[in-house]
């Protein structure tokens, strides 16, 4: 039998069932605009941004191994690659590089190329201290703590807060072993 | 020169930009758990949910208009083909049908046949009344507000509540007149 090859971001991105960018990033809009309506506080719109994230994460993890055919990667720099280039791909339809490893690999930056959440937006002066795109703080968060990465995951730089790209800092804080005392098939 | 020919919703879907359809479906779920938890009453969800879709539906339209090459429907019952036929699949991927005219053509039905807004979505017994897709009335009232039709879009027929399909009755009000006192370009 042919091994399963892990397939590219694009291939996996071309076959998966899709919708409208547009409808996704107005749809994005008004959950954001609904929080601040409600909460009031930006740094709570914050918080509840990135648990909706970590919420989705937990669950999107499923259809990425699924459909990607990636199997465990030997360390956290494969990992931050493949969310890069084969996570964001398949799910935004962009890509992000991986850049600013510190000197034991246990954190990196990605930049996005590309960053569908935000067409259209501008945040008015009352929102400074808002970050926008929390949500996806909050899913690679939850999708790594799935694959038994514990990270914390935070925003450097945003260009709705007039930063010249979007940077998310991601740092492992700890993996945990995945032996279990037990096997799925036993 | 060619004549602009509106094209299917096929076409258009398969030429905008897309995400993928279950971050779409996770992230929809995430809004409607927020708003649960925020406002606690059901029927108050409700009407969020239809209030965000109308805030949808008034920007959505444009990009219906300037991708799907549409111009003016002769009438309501055209209206309510093109957007089963080509608003629904050109944001959603899937097609609805029209049917249960009533006898002076002021009211449908939109059959969707299928619904990715649901895809692994259960409601607890706590959530009995809610409208869990109330975004989708919201949505298409809201864009054809847009384009001067006034109307009222409520759900018939709801899977999630153990019906058989999704069905919204959609019942033109008032057909506002588009003659301006002064055109845009005078």
């Amino acid at each position: 039998m042919a091994p399963i090859v892990p397939r590219s971001g694009d291939a996996v991105f071309a076959n998966v069932e899709r919708v409208n960018a547009e409808l996704f990033t107005l749809t994005y809009g008004a959950i954001v605009r609904q929080l601040l309506t409600d909460l009031e506080e930006v740094e709570e719109v914050n918080k509840q941004l990135d648990q909706m994230g970590y919420n989705i994460g937990i669950r999107l993890i499923d259809e990425f191994l699924a459909k990607s055919n990636v199997s465990r990667c030997v360390d956290f720099k494969e990992t931050a690659e493949v969310i890069a280039k084969v996570g964001f791909k398949m799910f935004l339809g962009v890509s992000a590089s991986v850049t600013n490893w510190d000197a034991d690999g246990m954190s990196c930056s990605l930049i996005l190329e590309d960053n569908p959440l935000v067409d259209f937006v501008e945040l008015p002066d009352t929102c400074q201290g808002l970050y926008y795109c929390n949500v996806l703080s909050g899913v690679i968060r939850g999708a790594l703590e799935m694959v038994s990465m514990k990270t914390e995951v935070t925003w450097v730089r945003d260009m709705l807060r007039g930063d010249d790209a979007y940077e998310l800092k991601v740092k492992l804080l700890k993996q945990v072993s995945e032996e279990y005392p037990y096997k799925d098939d036993e």
